[in-house]
């Protein structure tokens, strides 16, 4: 069995109708809602991926950088809410894109209110960044009082527009294989920013909106009426660790690297694969013994790929080098030249990494040109 | 304390005149023991750097993908050794650089070798890759009777030249701050070399050189002459792990990544940095308690950086964020805005990652444009 399309390095290979099943799906239970999707492009980093979201209506994104902003502010997006703490160090950028598009911007501490209030020269969004028990990032969804003190601090500014409480409940990561959890986590994250909300709302707050978004959770919940707004990103592509989570199934996944075979060693049953460290990222997951691994291992087909080969995985990454540990049959089977393909374990550092796609109908889909 | 170069978004900066003396003790080992360097390009990709090695009298070059070996042929470098299995999907570059270059290839296999007979349109040098004990990939270093066949191979087919028996000691880098088990290493490589090689001997094939490389063995040994060639890479920059592993001192590290503050979190003491996976990679080392690491922290100096400031460390990276664990000094002393120079775990994987360095008196080198 072989791909419809040549392959001669390591390559990014994804089921376009599969993804776009992935947007479809996501932005009709959003739109059933009420509710604004706002996805996550650090996923894909790509304009031409970008152009599957719009063609589902998808008016409004996420990025986690300026560089990212600017890349789809350069391709026709006008509606960009900046998830990442400002970095002061790129005032001048972010000026050029308030200036240029709907810009949405994180805040968390008055430092940077002051900051933005000061230096920030065209009008921007503000959310304020809460912790509903991640614990990367944002204020704690139950200290009130430093909310109103930054609340009061955004009105103050001019430039300044408050939109809301943006949290990203990433926690729902911790998840292994228990939908029930994630939807405890969704409901509890809910719960926390509509208090953080209510609490506002005594200070004379009015019409304050609540985002949040992780795959997790967007793909675990179908009614979002509770939330104005979902910033998922992984689910374009999904990934080993989210059918570990619980978030989805292994024929879900619409990202493979292709890689070359190049050696195969009969004593303990390995294939060498031209996909390292470069390639795949050192992302790990675990297995049932608790050993690390860095993807799984499925064959190409016309159609893209099979579903992951039964005990195998690679077990081991270089720079350029991957180590997959065979079963019997697919180290029979498979043979120096072969192409195997690799489902990652994190989709969104491997497309970081390959900086561009391979559809089946061999399309090449350029990432952003941006570190 | 600041740098001495204008720092906006994560930023490798790399310390020249630090990667220039170890370019030069380097060449200045191989030298005095009459042996050749051929240096792993891999590390910096870049042939800015490149230029540095080539300042050192350096002339021959080891690199790991067809991508890689075009990149530096194109930028003057003639003498360049393959050091990965021959991947049989890029036949065509492949001969095209043979035609281009003095080539060295790998091969391991049967396979490889008929497949290299029958297709291999160029000259090209050819290395028997022997596994001394790694265990990534290669001949063992005691079948002799495989070797003696994929010899034999090899002499059959007139455009391969049979250089001599190639291993990288990879294992070395398991060692942990124990530098006369780093020797050991070298010296169990050297011997087991010597008895293939002198197994081939046997047969008539005289003449065959051995080459080893990796910068754990080449840094702790200063006497070379047992080997004909070696290949280290990453000593140009260092690393943590070479530190963990006990090949370098924090002191010789030569890049790091300047990375902006952007929030701090006093309940807990961290500091969060924009610099995550996309900027340093997953590669992670392990603390005294078990616990992995992604970085260590250091403060920006007018000379570049200090030495990492002790109890502080890289706990947490997503995409783009990275979780410093901060001392109660540098948690007073850094605010949002600042800049944190992190030591990468693994220098190659950041470098490969960033694209490019900055070197302390603001000249920017590009690495390669090749995934």
């Amino acid at each position: 069995m072989t791909l419809p399309i040549v392959i001669e390095t390591p390559t990014a290979v994804i089921n376009e109708s599969l993804a776009r099943q992935h947007i479809r799906h996501m932005a009709g239970k959003a739109q059933r809602s009420g509710t604004r999707l706002r996805p996550h492009f650090k996923t894909h980093q790509s304009a031409a991926v970008g152009a599957w979201f719009r063609a589902e209506g998808v008016m409004a994104i996420t990025v986690s950088s300026v560089s990212m902003a600017r890349y789809f502010a350069a391709h026709g997006w006008d509606d960009i809410t900046l998830a990442f703490p400002v970095n002061w160090l790129e005032i001048e950028r972010i000026n050029t894109l308030a200036r240029q598009v709907r810009l949405g911007l994180l805040v968390e501490s008055v430092e940077t209110a002051g900051f933005l209030a000061e230096r920030l020269a065209a009008p921007a969004q503000v959310w304020l960044k809460i912790d509903t028990g991640y614990h990367r990032t944002g204020i704690a969804w139950d200290d009130f009082e430093r909310q109103r003190v930054l609340v009061a601090q955004i009105e103050a500014a001019s430039q300044l527009s408050l939109a809301g409480l943006l949290t990203h409940a990433g926690h729902s990561y911790r998840v292994r294989g228990d939908i029930s959890a994630i939807r405890a986590i969704y409901q509890e994250t809910v719960e926390r920013l509509n208090a953080a909300r209510d609490a506002l709302l005594e200070t004379g707050q009015e019409n304050l909106q609540i985002s949040l978004g992780d795959t997790p959770c967007c793909s675990v919940v179908d009614d979002f009426s509770a939330v104005d707004e979902i910033r998922p990103g992984n689910f374009v592509f999904y990934d080993v660790m989210q059918v570990q989570i619980g978030a989805c199934q292994e024929t879900d996944i619409a990202l493979a690297v292709a890689c070359p075979v190049v050696a195969k060693h009969a004593a303990d049953r390995r294939i060498v694969v031209y996909g390292g460290a470069v390639h795949l990222s050192k992302e790990q997951a675990l297995d049932d013994t608790g050993a690390p691994y860095f993807g799984r291992v499925a064959l190409p087909t016309p159609d893209g790929w099979s579903e992951p080969v039964p005990g195998c995985a690679v077990i081991s990454l270089s720079q350029e080098h991957g180590i997959v540990r065979a079963s019997e049959a697919l180290f029979e089977q498979v043979q120096i030249g072969d192409v195997l393909m690799i489902l990652p374990v994190h989709s969104c550092l491997a497309a970081n990494l390959l900086r561009g796609y391979r559809t089946l109908s061999d399309e090449y889909l350029a990432c952003g040109d941006f570190v």
